[in-house]
């Protein structure tokens, strides 16, 4: 002590190494790439042979123009500043039943007052709320206590990864492929991922035969699986699930002994009639399990939906079949960021509860809601179909969620140039996409595929006008791709 | 495979064992219970001898009735519901400057809405102002690039301890008393806490030497000393460092390679004429280091200050002296969850950039942060007083921050009967303090004090015109107290 020793500053090498593997596709290379051009195109207009960065990469329906549902934000600019609730000129700008609403959930607040910390699971009148909607929904009742409110299904994600996850050993069943945030967090907390492959041949099928068997294979390397994550709409593949695979899938959970990590964000966006939603809280309920059955927990988010409040950062997690000791610690891992912001648990309540025929905003929120889940609807059968007139690309239907995950068979030329440049086959593709049209979409390599499979991710969200030249500058592309490879 | 077998369900056995082992006072046991009583009176007024539950654990202003300030508010308001902004009758509600800067930062928005997510670090416009405010407040230039808007501080610091701890013997300095989401966080990451104690007498006195030899303490044992945490003002002991011990502490951290954590969430909250506010940054620039000398972190946060905006989660970390390199790894952690919500970003860049001379807000902007501010002083100075007055009871001057930290000198046998329930004895303390009067303080063993001394953390937040009733009440519990333990 004392002598001035040199000491090497802070560097990359000498931080947590769980933190360096950890790696998150859908903010990733690619992204940064497209932030630079833009920077470029700004400064330049005319330096790319395209005029704006479109961001496909990422669910983030208001960043490319869809409006907020104006119910919710009405109540939430009042419930921020209350004092204008009892001036006769909010009658004339606001609607009569955004302001009575505003008056309940400020009841519920202790100390009536947005900038107060909460408890920790969320403000408990809005929990109230939450779970009268998960009963409306399910028709299965809910307890209020089960719910922790969150800032965004993100936290609660990860929340539960540091909760199970003890070390390497401990393994998280996936789905491949996946959001990426599961692969993330499960590095970042220092477990294993365990893979199952949906089949894409069925459309991205869930098929309980190969849990099994990846389940087996994980024993056998002496992994202890912890938890099943089932995205559901899937993401990135957006299926639906049939609630008779549901139940397959609540029987295996039960008889393995696995933790159900329901992602279940996408609930309100299923674009074809034929298939519906069904949470995994109300399979459990009517297999007459109650839902002490399995250990489960539901994710919902105020940033998907029709609504798309990304930035407002909300959501909840319902947990259910946890014993005390374990919410005990559920609790306090949450209280460790002392609670979610106000303003993101009250939209999740709206979300959960919205209005009601006969209330004033019921018809103008009703005709925005369908507005938005109609339009997203034919914007991906659009994209859909327009990935499927593509030399060597196939596309499931998007049954739900806000993507599409067309498969690309790329000539060998291609795969050996992405090689030569040490890249993924798709993330080479997905760059030279950014290069030529100015589209950003996430490589599948950053989801995981099938080996020897390639894929990109695109959302549906860019406005539906953009959407026929937006399919002409992928056409395009694709076309010159594929003369300038074929092998 | 196959056969059913009987798997374990989930226990708390089998859970992360560093979840387990990680303690957060602050929202502890004391808090619990304190909930049970609430309970309690609400279904039975006449239960205990009080009609109300007087949460003085937490910082929490809002929901001890502070209200507040009308001009961030309004923008708020405005921001989440700019379809108003147009409407002559906007103008009658809100004041003009509040919908100029409304406009202004819905400008800085990609796609307008704050429903959208934003770059991981904030949106760059928001960025941008938060430098300049820095850069006003130091007169020093601060880099927008170099902030990262976060929701409140808490998740700041556990970002920084995932990023610097690999195992335990990685160490973080932190000082005793300290806020105890120090002490969760390090054992949620597995690192060790390095403690160094700050002096009583000198008035919670941070001392080089002190820091010298309990670093080469920590060396001794094996202990790699990653960085240190210094809390000015001080929670929970509400000291204000002088600028010639920051300068000494600055030069402690480079001669030995630590990583500067400098939380200044109560930058605003100083009482006392004597006493004046340095920011490390500062302090590091004014030494002609510039801002590279050593990596600094300087944590700030909407929820503390004259606003005391706790539930909106907001607020930025400031991070210099950080290789590009490290740089991108706390940015692929902030990737992961998105990004801060957009009304904390807003609510960041308000308190970094108030309403100016001239601006139509300021007068009662300025009015409504004097009031709460001199209120603040007020109260302070008339607990401190108070607790000085019992028995065997010292408190030293609150300088800042929200906190009083008095040393209760407790009687022998009160100690014992302490212990005979298992409890810590100033644990003991408050419970007793909250059975009799309500009143919710926080253990001093919850932060960490000098070997047998004991301690509680009370806040200065309950209205003003309750404190003297608060004293009466303490005043009355505690010679009870002394009496029915005086050895």
């Amino acid at each position: 002590m004392g002598s001035d020793r040199s000491i090497p500053s802070l560097t990359a090498d000498s931080l947590n190494p769980k933190v360096l593997k950890c790696e998150y596709a859908v903010r990733g290379e690619i992204v940064s790439l497209a932030q630079k051009l833009q920077q470029q195109l700004q400064a330049n207009p005319g330096s790319y042979p395209f005029k704006e960065i479109l961001y496909c990469n990422i669910g983030n329906p208001h960043s490319l123009g869809q409006q907020p549902i104006t119910f919710f934000r009405e109540v939430l600019a009042l419930c921020d500043h209350p004092t204008i609730l009892d001036k006769s000129k909010t009658q004339g700008l606001f609607s009569s039943d955004s302001i009575e609403r505003a008056r309940q959930i400020l009841d519920q607040i202790p100390g009536r007052s947005t900038g107060a910390y909460s408890h920790s699971k969320g403000i408990k009148g809005l929990r109230d709320t939450i779970a009268a909607g998960i009963e409306a929904r399910d028709g299965f009742p809910a307890d209020p206590n089960d719910i922790f409110l969150t800032d965004g299904a993100s936290p609660a994600i990860q929340m539960m990864m540091q909760l199970l996850i003890r070390s390497e050993n401990d393994g998280i069943f996936c789905p491949v492929p996946q959001y990426p945030l599961y692969s993330a967090s499960i590095a970042l907390y220092g477990g294993t991922l365990v893979p199952y492959y949906l089949d894409e041949a069925t459309g991205w099928g869930l098929e309980i035969r190969e849990l099994e068997k990846q389940l087996e294979t994980a024993r056998q390397k002496g992994i202890n699986v912890r938890a099943l994550v089932v995205i559901n709409p899937g993401n990135p593949t957006g299926q639906v699930l049939a609630e008779e695979n549901q139940r397959d899938i609540v029987e295996f959970c039960k008889k393995e002994g696995l933790v159900l990590l329901a992602d279940e964000v996408y609930q309100e966006n299923i674009h074809v009639p034929e298939k519906q939603f069904h949470s995994f809280k109300k399979v459990c309920c009517s297999m007459g399990y109650g839902d002490k059955a399995i250990p489960l927990v539901s994710l919902q988010s105020v940033s998907k939906g029709y609504h798309g409040e990304c930035g407002k950062r909300g959501g909840y997690m319902e947990v259910t079949g946890f014993s005390p000791e374990v919410m005990e610690q559920v609790y306090k891992l949450a209280t460790l960021n002392a609670c979610s912001n106000i303003s993101g648990q009250i939209l999740a309540t709206l979300v959960m509860s919205p209005p009601k025929v006969g209330d004033e905003s019921y018809e103008s929120y009703l005709a925005e809601k369908d507005g938005i889940l109609q339009s997203m609807a034919r914007r991906a059968k659009m994209l859909e179909d327009g990935l499927n007139n593509l030399e060597g690309v196939t596309c499931n239907k998007a049954e739900g969620a806000m993507y599409l995950f067309p498969q690309i068979r790329l000539p060998n030329k291609a795969i050996k140039e992405a090689e030569s440049r040490k890249k993924e086959p798709d993330a080479y593709y997905a760059t030279r996409l950014l290069y030529a049209t100015g589209i950003v979409v996430v490589p599948g390599s950053g989801f995981g595929q099938f080996p020897g499979t390639w894929h990109f991710r695109c959302t549906i969200l860019p406005q539906e006008e953009k959407i026929p030249a937006i399919v002409s500058r992928l056409t395009e592309f694709h076309q010159k791709f594929m003369d300038e490879f074929r092998d």
